[in-house]
């Protein structure tokens, strides 16, 4: 299933994009798209039941905005460096285990919404990612098989980057993470069932049109299985966390001076393979 | 006021710890204490005019939990090496400006719930720190009256640190900050007007009765203004958010070798001049 949110920001209801391409009302089927929904397999199969019935009400998808696709998210867990091309192109060694930095809640937006440039910056970077949402709690997992069924589903992730703030500020990274807006989600969240190999998907990112990351998430150093059963390693996992599981090459800290950093007037793309479009305008903070 | 938040975990109700040291019961003056609240100034003088009135029903502390004393954070944000002493100890710079690491907000319980050192930890250690509650949406603060204008008020918290996933297994501190039960916080949130000056509070913790950390805020490199300041420079705080503005000397990596990391049984204490004390025996995950 294709499950999103829609209406406006702070008070979006929860929709279903059907395979004719639809845009179906939930609102009467469910509270809400957030983690209470992913781990309920009662709630999950009544979707399925009313969206094969056939009874559910079409919506109007013109001008309707898209919010993130799951509400109340706990927190996003990012891993760094996760593509071979992207630590090479960084500059960096592969690294030997997964690199966790953190995202807070409050940076993820709708998919087409406005990103910000944050004040002050010169580095604000791209970085499309897979989201894996997480659909079980999940605490010290052993098997990749019990990583990949906490696991409920995928989605778009732009992890905007403000590189100077990242890099050259002191400390963590997590200083040019965080900045508003700087975690677009979705269109959809697509049900795990709905993608048979998460390693086999395209990535693809543009500016202003120009294609700028054309990977595969073959190229992940540390597959999705492996991302999962890791961080439960070092954090429980809830129902509607979040975890952006790095970008292939082509981020603009990786291209020769002058670096092309996004300014306010850009426009950037993303898709993933089966997971949807985004289109993100920037603009001043 | 102190309020805080009493009641069996995920099921707090709001409570008032009056003037002369009975606790109050909240739960038909306010819905709870979060981020909603502290940012509604007519609910917070509600609750003071309830209180002056003598007409809220004592609560019998007796074997009643406390939880966290503000419910759904939206995110917690910690400041690295903030204070003179705790730097040198660590052999690290006195940083030229904030470090700033993220802790997820479901790493957050009562200032006496149970710590767990994490499987495969050998290196849990302690950190007791001033915690700052946001109660005005701050972005892009400009001066220290803006930024103490934006805090609601004061809260122990417990940095609980594993410094072998911190620092020895790749990447971010992040990896060695996100365990479950790692941000203790409480008792109390004690509102802003109660602390005049956040710069000269004592900062004590034990470990088994024996005094580890025996600080002063007056030894902050950054003080809560600047960093509340600083921090809305890189993120938008939301009331409801918390900033760990940093530990004094004393923790168990600054110590000779062997040093004396957490293992389970052992009894971590923690106060700060006016905000409480806290009490957490330490378990295996």
């Amino acid at each position: 299933m294709k499950l999103l949110r829609v209406g406006t920001v702070g008070a979006e209801s929860p929709a279903l994009l059907d395979e004719t391409g639809v845009l179906r009302d939930l609102s009467d089927t469910v509270r809400d798209i957030d983690g209470t929904l992913l781990a309920d397999d009662a709630a999950l199969a009544r979707i399925r039941a009313a969206a094969a019935s056939g009874g559910l009400p079409a919506l109007d998808a013109d001008g309707l905005r898209i919010g993130p696709p799951v509400a109340r998210i706990g927190k996003v867990v990012c891993i760094g460096l996760n593509y071979h091309d992207h630590a090479r192109e960084t500059g960096a060694a592969t690294p030997e285990e997964p690199i966790i930095f953190m995202k807070a809640p409050d940076t993820v937006v709708g998919p087409d919404d406005t990103v910000l440039v944050p004040r002050g910056s010169v580095k604000t970077d791209w970085e499309v990612e897979l989201a894996v949402v997480i659909g079980r709690t999940a605490r010290y997992l052993e098997t990749d098989e019990q990583a990949l069924a906490a696991v409920a589903g995928y989605a778009v992730a732009h992890d905007v980057s403000e590189r100077a703030f990242q890099i050259e500020r002191g400390g963590q990274w997590d200083k040019g993470k965080n900045c508003e807006t700087f975690n677009p989600l979705g269109p959809w969240l697509v049900t795990a069932d709905e993608v048979p190999d998460p390693q086999a998907l395209g990535v693809r990112l543009w500016v202003n049109g120009e294609l700028k990351q054309d990977g595969t998430t073959a190229e992940q150093i540390f597959p999705v299985a492996e991302v999962v059963r890791y961080v439960s390693q070092f954090m429980t996992l809830y129902p509607g966390d979040v975890i952006n599981t790095g970008t292939p090459a082509g981020v603009a800290m990786g291209q020769p001076e002058p670096k092309p950093y996004l300014r306010a007037g850009d426009v950037v793309e993303l898709e993933i393979d089966g997971l949807g479009r985004q289109r993100q305008e920037l603009a001043s903070a």
